[in-house]
């Protein structure tokens, strides 16, 4: 089921379509080349990232088309001859796409999905592709920075009014869910999704009403199994708290219900939160949960946790949904081979920057795991390499090739799947759900502890085979380039 | 007409929903009350900040509704009432919105739009009315400083592939124009506003010709009156401009066509934009305009202008559709006033934090300009309150009440204007050139230098009149709280 009906075939930088009119006039289109997205940076200085957004990546190149309206604002530029124009009215992808599962843990520097197809079938899809990659991995990855600061509490996405339009609001909860949120605010995104919904009244609610205490007690008769109240509107410990209190014991009680929970939204919330909580339990409400939130985020919830904060659940919007703190995930889609008259041909980019240089041709990219299961590397080798498990296996790190290493006793997982086909997709793809757990089943088992800190966390190697390296340094010579 | 054909009715918080089935239930729909949209901090500690996505929250506003799938979604919660989803089926927005123009430049605290509507026809458009203002607002005014730092060269939009997903690359586009960018390279952008349409070619147009001279020489053979280079594929000064140069003077002179640029995307842009420049102008290519892009921001371009980089045109990606240095536009919703029986009774937010204090009540936003026409201040004044030009017009400071303050030979201009009236649009919206325009002008003639610099920038005063500081004042006092 496609979940978003519109076409995005439009959302591309017009440097494809250029490119493109040249390929086509050029009669080169039944070549077919293969591109490669990878990465460069794990964002907030991580040990890793979380692969999201590939679904939305596959309904996408499952329906781009070019409507008559696409058509004519072509022509309208002036730039195109009428054959391309047909040819673009009929376009469909026909490539075949592998990628990581979605949900993975990813690293810098490996292909996470690699394009092969007709050159301008893998051009025109170059924005869209990065930006739908680009926006989910980025919140996944944020989010579970989140969550894993919580340690076990709930983490709920409040984000979708400060997102960067409808679309960050959406399919960021969806990348929030994926990284662990147990639910969203946003209801075209439970909608959409499936995720659990949440909320309950905003300070509007408590000012509408004609004192703080009407207003709980509208809402405590209305949803009697369901009350959670914001209790910071005039005052927490004077005001929203004593009222709380007393619609609990005089709506909730005497139908049998309890105070599910109140709401901190201002002021100094671990000071807040442990006066709350005394108060509570002193009214023998020790099982009403306190929730905060307030432009929350890693740093501040291990902060209010730091305190003894007694927060158990954390509403949290404006700082995961754009990932304030690094908002850019720069994934790049970079031409990795060529196919000439049925042969392959690696590419390389040199560039002015040496970290901008390319991992060039067909290849493999496989995790390599010890005898007890971690995860210890990554390991490029060329396409049709099949490192065996269990047996030694020689490889290169490319930051200090000099030395001879060797893999003993593990086992290597070829990351890529394909996952459409001449433009179709390939299989079931795996629910939300599935996808969620996989992301918590590789961090309680496969990732180290140590890549999973915020501080200097241990940085996960990107080996390669012996024969991939020297394929890399031959075309790195042959460019009259210095390797690094 | 309406350019995005979503129906983004589900686009809010589900405490929207529940808050709304509490006024249902009660009967107090009929009810009408006053919501603002302010901001209270200007991004990257600017002096101002730019209005923009005004014509989409109208295009919403008109558009909004709940179709069978929503109901159905709805009704599967397992919450809400039959007599609710019917009254949602039918429902449509029927309330007046007040707004400043858009491309109006802003300041913290004041209500740049005003809803009056039905309590649950206000309550249910506030998370979509945020997350379109706030977006917008937010990339707009980003775009203006990073044109604002380029001194008149020109600035274009790179961004599509590192924007949150795509209506942030194509509303980003949007917002970028109005804020003064130049053009954008997202298709979908220009095909839907009208925006000027930039791009030439990637590495990727390089790395699959045989070599760099083939990759210029067939782009030149193909676009020869728009030729820009990509010359950073290899290496800028040996490779990458040479061959730029004997393509100019191979292909493109002979036909009586100029080079007309040449980009640079990694390395020293500084550096290479003058060596390249100095080739460039002994090649007798003085026209050739130098083009840099790279994780630009106003404040990288600053700094290359300040080493006299000779670089005519900065393709602005990431750290602009991000707004990377501060990401998070804070605009807020907030209950102003409620009518009882057509009485309307201010409302206001104390609070745990001070600066959360909101300004209540049924009130004007008035522009004070001097006798020069520069603008001075902003002016909160009862609603029906009315300044006369030229008169002299007490006032205060709110944060320092005790003084004596008087504006003289002021004009003021009612900053809100009416433009939806029982959920239609008022009168046509002004084209997104006029928009764009609008900002140039009130940054030429209207607003102090003083506000536009970086570092320290002036602070705009949002001032009150007597009556409404007296009325603010007496409603803290009732609510028992210290006034500031």
């Amino acid at each position: 089921m496609q979940q978003d009906e519109r076409n995005l075939g439009m959302l591309m930088d017009f440097y494809e379509m250029t490119m493109s009119y040249g390929y086509f006039e050029k009669h080169v289109n039944t070549d077919r080349v293969a591109f490669d997205v990878f990465f460069r940076k794990n964002p907030d200085g991580g040990g890793f990232a979380i692969f999201a957004g590939l679904e939305q990546i596959i309904d996408y190149l499952e329906n781009i088309h070019f409507d008559e309206s696409d058509i004519e604002y072509f022509r309208s530029l002036g730039f195109f001859s009428e054959r391309f124009l047909h040819f673009l009215g009929k376009f469909k992808f026909t490539g075949d796409v592998y990628a990581f599962k979605e949900g993975s843990i990813m690293y810098p520097n490996e292909p996470v999905i690699t394009i092969v197809a007709p050159l301008i079938d893998a051009q025109l899809i170059e924005t869209a592709v990065l930006a739908m990659m680009n926006h989910q991995s980025l919140i996944a990855t944020k989010a579970n920075r989140i969550v894993r600061a919580a340690k076990g509490r709930i983490v709920s996405d409040f984000g979708a009014r400060r997102a960067h339009n409808a679309d960050a609001a959406v399919y960021g909860a969806r990348a929030s869910y994926i990284g662990g949120c147990q639910s969203t605010a946003t209801v075209l995104a439970s909608k959409m999704f499936n995720i659990p919904v949440s909320g309950t009244m905003a300070h509007s609610w408590v000012m509408y009403h004609d004192s703080e205490y009407d207003a709980f007690k509208a809402y405590a008769e209305l949803y009697p199994d369901e009350c959670v109240f914001l209790i910071d509107t005039y005052d927490v410990m004077n005001s929203g708290l004593p009222n709380a209190i007393k619609v609990a014991k005089e709506i909730l009680e005497p139908r049998g219900c309890r105070l599910k929970g109140v709401r901190l939204d201002s002021g100094d919330l671990a000071y807040l939160a442990k006066g709350a909580r005394k108060i509570l339990d002193d009214a023998d409400l020790t099982d009403c949960k306190i929730i905060a939130s307030n432009s929350l985020d890693e740093y501040t919830i291990m902060s209010l946790l730091n305190q003894g904060g007694p927060i158990d659940v954390f509403g949290v919007g404006e700082r995961m949904i754009t990932a304030k703190s690094d908002p850019v995930f720069g994934a790049v889609y970079k031409i990795a081979a060529t196919e000439r008259k049925g042969q392959w041909k690696p590419c390389i980019k040199v560039s002015e920057s040496v970290e901008k240089i390319t991992n060039p041709g067909l290849k493999h990219v496989y995790r390599v795991y010890s005898d007890e299961g971690k995860a210890i590397a990554e390991l490029l080798t060329l396409a049709g390499e099949m490192p065996r498990n269990g047996e030694p296996y020689s490889y290169v790190d490319p930051e200090k090739p000099w030395r001879q290493l060797q893999f003993a006793n593990c086992t290597f997982k070829n990351m890529q799947e394909l996952v459409v086909e001449n433009g179709k997709r390939v299989g079931p793809s795996p629910s939300l759900e599935e996808i969620r757990r996989y992301v918590v089943d590789q961090l309680t088992n496969e990732i180290w502890e140590e890549e999973q800190r915020f501080e200097n966390p241990h940085k996960h190697y990107l080996d390669m085979s012996l024969d991939y390296y020297g394929m890399k340094i031959k075309l790195l010579e042959e460019m009259g380039a210095k390797t690094v």
